[in-house]
C-alpha cells in the first residue's frame, strides 16, 4: 500500500494525468479513448495500478468493467458493497474530465479515508465501467448495462463501428469472451447503493449561483437512424429539376430538427434538445449527386411525452420531404429510453452532506445519460455533478477546476463515512 | 494478330465485359475502379491484352496512360498520329459505360479497319487515360493533363484520397515514379487530332429526337471546398440556443445551392448545375454536436460568367450564415476552369460522317468534363456522344444499347478512314 506524502490536490493533479495517459492536460487534439480500444484499455490498466497502490483488490469482469474493492478487515458477509464509479472511455477528440472526474474523485476519496485510518464495515468499490460513450457504437453505457443485467445482446450484435468491426469482434480483441458477457450481471444483494460523480457538461450549477448539483432524474435519449435514398447521377449532366439528391433532401430535415427543438424548449416547462449528430453520404464523390444519406438523430428531455411528440414531428417532416424531394426515407429507432428517476433518499443524503460542508447545491436533472441510469434500475443510485468551465464537454478544452474536483472528493468522503458504516 | 470470327456486336459484348472485369454487366453494387487503384490497373491490363491481340504496339507512359498504336506499314515519319481515347477508371459504385464506351468503340473501330484490310498512312492510337474521374482525388483527368502538359504538380501534391494517401503515394504504388510524370507530356507535332467518344450522361440527344451528339464546348467546373467550423459539445447538455452546430449551419447552404441553381437555369439561356456532392462531419458521433463540416461543391455551366456569379452568391450566403449561426466558414477554390471550345472543323467533319451513315446529330455542349478538354488545349479535338438509358450515369444501372455502341464504332471507322489517309 502506498504511503501518502502528497497533498490531496497534488494527488488529484498527478492522477488526472495518469488516468488520461498524458504528461500535460493541454492536448489541442483532445483525448480519444474509444470503448474497447487499446487506448481505453491502457487507461483501465492505469486505473488498476492506482487502485492496487491504494491497497484495493482489483478484478475485471466479463464485460470489461474493472472493479476495485476495499474489503473490510472483519467483513460481515451479509453487508453489501457501497459502490462509486464512472468511466474512462472518451468520445473522439473529447476532454479529459468526462468520466475521468468520477473515477479520480472516487479513488481520491478512498485515499483520504485510508490516510485517515477509516475502517469501513461495508466493502467499498470503485467501478470503472466499459464503453460508456456512444461514439464507437451507437449504443452507450455497455459495461453498466451488463452489470445491471439489462444488456440486450441481440441488439448489440447488430451494430458495427466506423471501421466495420462488430461489437463482438472488438470485445474479443480485448481478450474477453462475448458469450460470457452476461455473467457480468451482479446480484441485487451484492450492492447496497451506487453513486456516480460527473462533470455537469452544462452551465446550470453556475447560472444558479450554486457549487455542485444533485440529479434526481436522467433525460434518456431517443435515437433515430434516418436513411434517405435518392438517386446518384453525374453532377455535370443531370439538370437541376430532374434530380433526386439525398443531401438536398436531408438539409431541410437538419434545419427542422434544430429549429423545432429550440421552439419546443421555449414553449414547454422542461427543455428538449435534438441533434442531427452523424451523417454519412454515398458515394461522397465530387462529381456524383449524393444517392444515399444516413443521418443519426439524438433527442433528449426528461419529459418523455415531449420526446415522443418530437419524434412524431420528425416522422411527419420526413413524409413531406419524401414527396417534395422524390426520395425514400426510412426511420429506424436505435434507442428509445424513458427518462429515469434516481433514488430520492440517496439524493437528499448527498445534498445534505455537501451543504454540511458549506457548499450550495442545485437539485436538477441530467441532460446526458450516464452509467448511473443503468445501475439505478437495480440499486438505489444517485448522481453528483461538479462544475466544468463554460459548460464545455466532449471537447479538447473541457476543464474542471481542482477546487471543484476537491469538492467532489469531500462529498464522496462524507458519503462513504456514513454509508459504509453499519 | 487476332483473326476475326465473330460479328462486331458479339465482339463489343464480349469486350465490354472484359474491360469491366466482369462476366455479367448486371452488377447491383456497380463498378468501382478508382484512379490508380489495383482494379483500375487490372482494367488497363485488360486493355493492353485486347490491343495487343489486335496487333497494336502498346506502351504505358510516365503518368500511367496506356497508348496502343497502329504503326502504318510504310510509315512516313512526318505524318502525325490520329488519336482516339477515353478512360477505364470509374467513380465508386459507378457504371460500366462511362469511359469504357470510348475505349471499346475505338478498339472495335481498329478491329473493323483491320478486318477490312484498311492501310492507314498516319499512325492511329487508342489512348487509355489514367484517373479521369475526380472520385478518389478532387482533381480530375490527371492522365490527359499530363499528356497535354497542363498538369499542375504542386497543386496535385497537396491532395489526398479518403484513406489519407497522397497522389504521389498511390502513383508510386503502381510502380510509376512521381518525379517522372512530367515526361508524359507529348509534343504538338506528334498528334494530328484527338477524338473522344463518350456516353452522353444526359437525355438531350433523346429529347431532341436525334441519334448521337457532337459537343462543341465543355462546361468545366468551379469546385469549392467549404469548411464550416462551429463548436463540439455534448448533445444532451448543451441547450439549443447556445449551440454552434456546424451541420445546422451547413443545411441552409446545401438548400441554397440547389434552389439557386434551379432558379438560375430557368432565368438564363444556358443552364447551370450546382451540387453539394461531398460532406464530412467531425466528430460524427451520436452524442457530440457536429464541430466541423467540410462540404465539396461542384458548379458547372458553359456560361463562365454565370458560374462566377453563382460562386459569388455562395460566398455571400456563407457570410450571412457565419453571422446567423455563429460559425467560421472558409472557402477554398479547388478547381476554377473556364469552359472549353472544341475544334469546329473536326466537329463538323464528325457530324457529317454520322449523318452520311443515316443518323441524326445534335450539336450540343457537354455538361461534364472529359479528357478531350485537356487534349483540346494542344491538339484539334472533338467529342462524340452516344445515348445512354434514362440519362443515367455514375450509377450501377448506367447502360448504353449495343446499337448505340455500334453507331459509335461506325462513326469512328468513317472518321479514321478519312483522317488517317494522307
Amino acid at each position: 500500500m502506498e504511503q501518502s506524502v502528497v497533498s490531496i490536490e497534488q494527488w488529484l493533479e498527478q492522477h488526472l494525468l495518469q488516468l488520461n495517459l498524458v504528461q500535460d492536460m493541454n492536448q489541442p487534439d483532445g483525448f480519444s479513448r474509444l470503448g474497447f480500444s487499446s487506448e481505453g484499455w491502457e487507461a483501465h490498466d492505469g486505473f488498476i495500478k492506482i487502485a492496487e497502490r491504494l491497497g484495493l483488490t482489483v478484478r475485471r469482469d466479463q464485460a470489461g468493467n474493472v472493479i476495485a474493492r476495499w474489503n473490510p478487515e472483519n467483513h460481515n458477509a451479509s453487508l453489501q458493497a457501497v459502490t462509486l464509479g464512472s468511466h474512462l472511455d472518451t468520445v473522439k477528440g473529447g476532454g479529459g474530465y468526462d468520466g475521468v472526474a468520477g473515477i479520480l474523485c472516487a479513488l481520491a476519496a478512498i485515499k483520504e479515508l485510508r490516510d485517515n485510518g477509516f475502517q469501513p464495515d461495508h466493502p467499498i468499490e470503485v467501478i470503472c465501467f466499459a464503453s460508456e460513450e456512444s461514439s464507437r457504437f451507437p449504443i452507450s453505457t455497455i459495461g453498466s448495462k451488463a452489470m445491471s443485467g439489462i444488456i440486450k445482446l441481440k441488439e448489440l450484435e447488430k451494430v458495427k463501428d466506423e471501421a466495420g468491426y462488430t461489437i463482438k469482434q472488438v470485445v474479443e480483441s480485448r481478450g474477453l469472451n462475448w458469450d460470457m458477457i452476461r455473467y457480468a450481471e451482479r446480484e441485487e444483494n451484492e450492492i447496497k447503493s451506487f453513486v456516480e460523480l460527473h462533470i455537469e457538461q452544462g452551465l446550470r450549477i453556475e447560472n444558479a449561483g450554486t457549487d455542485f448539483g444533485i440529479a434526481t432524474a436522467v433525460a434518456c435519449p431517443i435515437r433515430l437512424k434516418i436513411k434517405i435514398e435518392g438517386k446518384m447521377g453525374h453532377t455535370g449532366t443531370t439538370p437541376m429539376g430532374m434530380r433526386q439528391d439525398a443531401l438536398v433532401a436531408a438539409a431541410p430535415l437538419i434545419t427542422f430538427i434544430s429549429e423545432k427543438a429550440e421552439q419546443f424548449s421555449k414553449e414547454n416547462p422542461y427543455p428538449i434538445v435534438a441533434t442531427a449528430s452523424t451523417l454519412t453520404i454515398k458515394p461522397n464523390a465530387m462529381n456524383v449527386i449524393p444517392g444515399i444519406v444516413e443521418l443519426g438523430v439524438d433527442i433528449r428531455s426528461v419529459d418523455d411525452a415531449l420526446k415522443e411528440q418530437f419524434k412524431a414531428l420528425v416522422k411527419e417532416k420526413c413524409s413531406s420531404i419524401e414527396k417534395e424531394k422524390n426520395v425514400n426515407i426510412n426511420i429506424e429507432v436505435l434507442v428509445h429510453n424513458a427518462s429515469i428517476q434516481l433514488d430520492e433518499d440517496l439524493s437528499i443524503k448527498l445534498k445534505e452532506i455537501g451543504e454540511s460542508l458549506g457548499h450550495r447545491c442545485l437539485v436538477m436533472e441530467s441532460g446526458a445519460g450516464h452509467d448511473v441510469m443503468n445501475m439505478s434500475k437495480k440499486w438505489p443510485s444517485s448522481l453528483v455533478f461538479i462544475k466544468c468551465r463554460d459548460g464545455l464537454s466532449h471537447h479538447p478544452e473541457e476543464y474542471a477546476a481542482l477546487e471543484d474536483l476537491r469538492l467532489g472528493v469531500d462529498i464522496l468522503v462524507g458519503y462513504l463515512q456514513q454509508e459504509a458504516r453499519n
